[in-house]
């Protein structure tokens, strides 16, 4: 610990402590009053350091990491608006559920409300998005409030990690000096007559244990689940993004079940070898819309799914559908579910697999589902035109067996769900899918790769995502990871092309589509990235694998007109109706 | 009007409210949410648009276009995690006292805490820092609705606007359809029907008048005021940022007291003519650390100054110490005010200089003053050396009559506020001094810029700023507007060098100054700039008289090295202090 002054002891105690509750990697943002905490935190042995320049990438970043690691990365920075660049991606903290501390600087009391520099109200900054919110107490050298600050760090880390993962906000106030200059404030023998507030515990000085959720199978609410699902002819089971369904609970309860899977992208389903021996649909979004069968009972796991095509065709089914959520939280827009089951996904799934005892699950629903599949995946693969699924479908079918794909919001998740099939290897895709910004996109996928080792990496996303966080591309040097960037540009906002308003131009193209004619190639010269442009399928797909056994990170960009991608889509889409419905 | 729906109706009447309010421009960034107002105001003749894709820029060019011209530019944004990009610009608002009015689209309640897409908690997304808030009633045909929408838009802009300017939140929901199809749920004579709630009034449906506080001269309080300046022998007058005192009035106050002005630069008193007929000091930063005369009233209007030297001895002077405020807010951190006057600056300073009837105002005081700004501003006028200080120097000195001077937070501010000498030209210097962060600042002043009309902008920046509000250099095509922009590269955080942390290395390098070897020459690539780089105060003088008078946006960078800035300032400010002892 370092003793010099009562800050430097404070910013120790924090970095011991975070290391001792799991943490082993923090952001920092540059500046002034969090010096005792950069300091502690640079000189950690057990915490890697990432440092930004940009507060709001680094917020994205740390979200990115922690959606890989499962503990969070916590965010440092200075006192004032800092803290606020902070805001979007704890948002999407909060609603896709991954860990996240934020351990904002802040002036001393005596200055707010003084007009004093770079201070504003720090004090509930992030309003209800954050799980718990503490303004700690000023530095002092003092064992209970050592103990305090040692007990805030151990639960704030528990409780960013519990039932509902989550943003947790300390907002640390520092008097000067904040260097590590030698005071009088720690009295010389305090760390003798106090080594447990200044050393702490040989682990965590609370030890955070949380429960999960856990039914009781002789109630009868959890009787009548169990009787829906035996009595089903034509059951399913829908999991979306954020599912907390490990693959092989998964697989247990389609097999017991007899259920098809459809499984969103993002889910941790989509991908990964219990594809061989379950059912796994991927190609619901094109084919539901002329499906003639209807399930009459749905189980859910995980959020809304990013198909809307699965959520209208779950919506206009009289089916009885249990959302299943460890937080008892509802995340089903279409209010079509009939029974909410707060409990832990992968632990109820098991739990179900093991009590089902008959099924009634119909063989010709089981076939019209695996016929459809086998039928538009074969479709989807002769089909050789340069359009954005295309794209995503060579992604997917190319990337090495262990992978990870992120894919942005708007139109790459969209294309994953159609244009991504199922595939018997170990790929894990991200997505931003809580808020489903376009914000933040290249830094929350540049966090995952950071805690990835060395597996590859591949982000998908659009121009508009592109440069709404170039910003964040100063952490491919700053921050030493590598990636894959599969830039389709359309030159605006292609989704909008989906939209009615695309009918109306003017406003249309000025003020939805938005073409900004940048030419991205100069951010490769600016962040040292290796920049290729290609115009066809074939040079995508060699430019796409030479990446990939590359060094260094590329950007990869076809230029594609985003509204013949849509008539692309909507002609495939007609196709495979027609061929669904014969 | 658009009567095809009520969302159209919505929108329609929200744009033509508030261009009765006197809103004649506004940011737009593009979404599908907000469509009814996009479309509204794309189609407004007296409302001009600005279209961003980023959101955070957006909100400080909206800032910056306020700041010029007094009147908020509102923001439009769709729903999800763009509202929240605004937040950094919202706290500036907010604390530096532009107006801004923020209309967040958000989807329907009946969406809320259900999982749907780009849903988040809109509501009080901002907190404490705007001034009023509210979720408007979901669109409706419906007489008082509307007259209660109308309203509610002309007193969100008089409160922006009123004594205490700032940002107002209006969050607007909108169910589908969002785009102007027609639907029967307007009436077909509901225009007929209700033509004041469809059309509203000629001018604002409410036209809102705001009072200002003023002051009773009979009231005793007062007198003491006026009793204080007529007994002063060493009196002072000190105005910091955003003072709201003009300089007619600020001159007749300096004439009727016989006080020195020390003006911030951001003051509105650096420059102008007035400073032929009034002392107005710049020079404080440097010298005032060795005088040797003491202050007994001081008469303090803006926001707390700039320089720490200024601060520093008003602190430990033992004057009466007024404190001018038109909202009665507090903006002294060194808590040595002696009194709060909550008062319209000027008006005050009007009546003051109207009734104060002798002074004992001393010779001596007023000559160590005028000695003091001479003597210092020809040393500084000699001194060749190629550093920050006397890049901003020849920046103040060579910038024509009239223009506009936009400093970066961190030491460009510091550095006009040193070496930017009073000139009588009406150059209006801007900043972001309300929480000083170095976000935005390229945005800030882009949008200044919008509506400066001929008169020149330059904006002096340093690379950390720069590089974090690098999207917002788009707005100098999409926006068409044209600025010189000085950067000064010291690659990262030269204000480190200031503080004690210099001394500690590691850490210092990498988490304090944090280089970061971008070459920012191709920034001028992407966005279309012209970029030179110059090697000397010769080179850097004539790229910057070329970029005056030339047509388009040139970025003229010089590189620095922060640390010799820094001695260097050390330097000067030491002889300085040596002369004035003398």
């Amino acid at each position: 610990m370092s003793l010099q002054n009562r800050n430097t002891l404070w910013g120790s105690v924090i970095a011991d402590e975070l290391a001792k509750a799991g943490v082993n990697a923090v952001c920092l943002a540059p500046g002034s009053r969090c010096t005792p905490l950069t300091v502690a935190l640079a000189d950690h042995d057990a915490i890697e350091t990432y440092s930004h320049l940009d507060e709001r990438s680094a917020a994205f970043f740390a979200l990115g990491r922690a959606k890989r690691t499962g503990i969070p990365t916590p965010l440092v920075c200075t006192s004032g608006t800092a803290a606020a660049n902070f805001h979007p991606a704890v948002i999407e903290s909060h609603q896709s559920r991954v860990p996240m501390l934020l351990l904002t600087a802040d002036r001393p009391r005596v200055l707010q409300d003084s007009g004093a520099n770079q201070t504003i109200d720090q004090e509930k900054l992030y309003g209800d998005a954050v799980r718990a919110y503490r303004t700690l107490p000023e530095p002092d050298a003092d064992d209970r409030k050592l103990r305090s600050l040692r007990t805030a760090i151990a639960r704030a880390v528990g409780t960013t990690t519990g039932v509902e993962p989550g943003p947790v906000h300390l907002n640390v106030p520092f008097e000067k000096p904040l260097e590590p200059v030698p005071t009088d404030d720690v009295p010389e023998d305090f760390a003798e007559e106090y080594p447990r507030a200044v050393y702490g515990r040989d682990g965590p000085f609370v030890t955070v244990t949380g429960g999960e959720p856990a039914l009781d199978f002789d109630a009868n609410d959890v009787r009548a689940l169990m009787k829906s699902i035996e009595t089903a002819h034509r059951g399913l089971i829908v999991t979306g993004p954020e599912s907390d369904l490990t693959t092989n609970a998964l697989s247990r309860l389609a097999d017991a079940t007899g259920f098809p899977v459809l499984a969103d992208p993002l889910s941790g389903h989509r991908f990964g070898t219990h594809v061989e021996r379950v059912l796994v649909c991927g190609g619901y979004d094109s084919y539901l819309a002329a499906f003639d069968h209807d399930p009459d009972v749905v189980l859910r796991f995980g959020a809304s799914p990013t198909s809307k095509t699965l959520r209208q065709y779950l919506r206009d089914s009289g089916a009885r559908q249990f959302v299943v959520d460890p937080t008892g939280g509802w995340r089903e827009a279409s209010f079509t579910a009939t029974d909410l089951v707060s409990a832990d996904p992968t632990r109820l799934a098991d739990a179900l697999a093991q009590r089902v005892e008959t099924t009634h699950a119909g063989t010709e629903w089981y076939s019209r589902f695996e016929q459809a599949e086998q039928d538009y995946w074969s479709f989807i693969e002769r089909d050789a035109t340069l359009f954005e699924g295309g794209l995503v479908y060579d992604v997917t079918t190319l990337t090495p067996d262990p992978s990870t794909l992120f894919v942005s919001n708007s139109m790459p998740v969209r294309d994953l769900d159609r244009f991504g099939p199922p595939r018997s290897a170990a790929i894990t895709a991200f997505g931003n899918r809580g808020a489903s910004g376009i914000d933040g996109i290249t830094s929350t996928a540049l966090g995952v790769k950071s805690a990835s080792d060395e597996e590859p990496l591949v982000l998908v996303t659009g121009d508009i995502a592109y440069y709404h966080d170039m910003n964040g591309l100063l952490a491919v040097s700053r921050c030493d990871v590598d990636v894959t960037i599969v830039l389709v540009n359309n030159d605006g906002g292609g989704i909008f092309h989906l939209l009615p308003i695309e009918e109306f131009d003017p406003p249309f193209t000025e003020y939805f589509n938005t073409p900004h004619n940048l030419d991205f190639e100069s951010t490769g010269d600016l962040y040292g990235l290796d920049f290729e442009r290609c115009e066809s399928r074939e040079a995508f797909r060699a430019a796409y694998r030479k990446s990939i056994e590359g060094e260094g990170t590329q950007v990869i960009e076809v230029c594609v007109d985003g509204q013949e991608s849509h008539r692309h889509r909507d002609s495939l889409h007609e196709k495979v109706c027609e061929m669904t419905e014969q």
